[in-house]
């Protein structure tokens, strides 16, 4: 048994744009040896989250963007923003409940995606980022 | 430490079913050796989910399903729909809030689930599936 | 390769409370010998979540709040509350939602956290609780 732990720099535009993390964690898990265990993929970072989505311009640019307007609308009341005297209340909110965190089981080498299922990044922030994001792989 | 990986397959009527996967969970444990470490529960596919609820029929058949209705209404217009003509874009995004994969803890050979928590597949899509879950072990 | 089990018992308020479990996870982390790893932080009870936020007052005593409120308010009508004569249906659908695990890498013996990122505790029920939250650590 084995940790192998990789890193992933990607740019972001922020606005809860979706971003296909799959192949950047299949080259991640190419670099080391570890062919059957489990993969966790971990954004650093409060306003951006991890979860799994068919990759697809429908979802990805229009429909999970709508149903985290129905959960925390941009153009909300926040706390946060009075405090802080921030804009992105709402990125805060949303990165809370799809969590930065995904734990996906390798086996034989490869990850048990589904055909239409992507690791995706979601970043809620209101301006451009570079993210850093954790590739934890653990087993043998 | 060793890595053990089971299957789990489970017909549902999908319409975000929800079914208890503990006793399936605590049998596929019951076929290996690892008695400390974690537990992956993953599902393939991108119109599902997995989470813990007391899994009774007043949260497993109503309360939840209502949730999700407020989340990503069935009869909402959706991207994904108008490009793949197809009617599951609220099944999308309902999994994607809800997430794939869930880890519990393993110890001395127990899930440290409370009593009234059980592990649950909520299945979003629009039609009866045969799913397949993966649970993935590692520990010793 | 080792596991390593720790238990934390925290006092909360319920009613969407939101503690830090940052430090807590962390002292429990000197009391073992793991570096490098994950960390699966898992809340047993079927009415709380784990998750991360910037742990502030305008978003733990807040916002937060108010987006949970949007997905199932405390005032709805739950089949739960109506089955088991219950008033915390919103407790249990918030809890489902946000999910009782998350799992952060550990390298070279420091969680992979952001700066303004805490690990947090949900507590949604509708009392005073005594929580107890497993952290299982896995790695070298």
């Amino acid at each position: 048994m084995a940790v192998e732990s990789h890193r992933i720099q990607i740019e972001t535009l922020g606005d809860s744009q979706v971003l296909d993390l799959s192949h950047a964690v299949v080259r991640a898990l190419g670099r080391g040896r570890i062919r059957n265990g489990t993969v966790t993929v971990f954004v650093i970072g409060s306003t951006a989250g991890i979860t799994t989505t068919e990759f697809e311009p429908g979802l990805a640019e229009s429909d999970l963007k709508e149903a985290m307007e129905r959960l925390a609308p941009e153009g909300g009341s926040y706390e946060h923003e009075k405090t802080w005297h921030d804009d992105n209340g709402h990125s805060h909110v949303r990165a809370s409940l799809i969590g930065p965190s995904l734990t996906v089981p390798l086996v034989e080498g490869r990850l048990t995606l589904g055909q239409w299922q992507q690791i995706v990044l979601l970043d809620f922030d209101t301006r451009p980022r570079r993210r850093e994001i954790v590739v934890q792989v653990l087993g043998e």
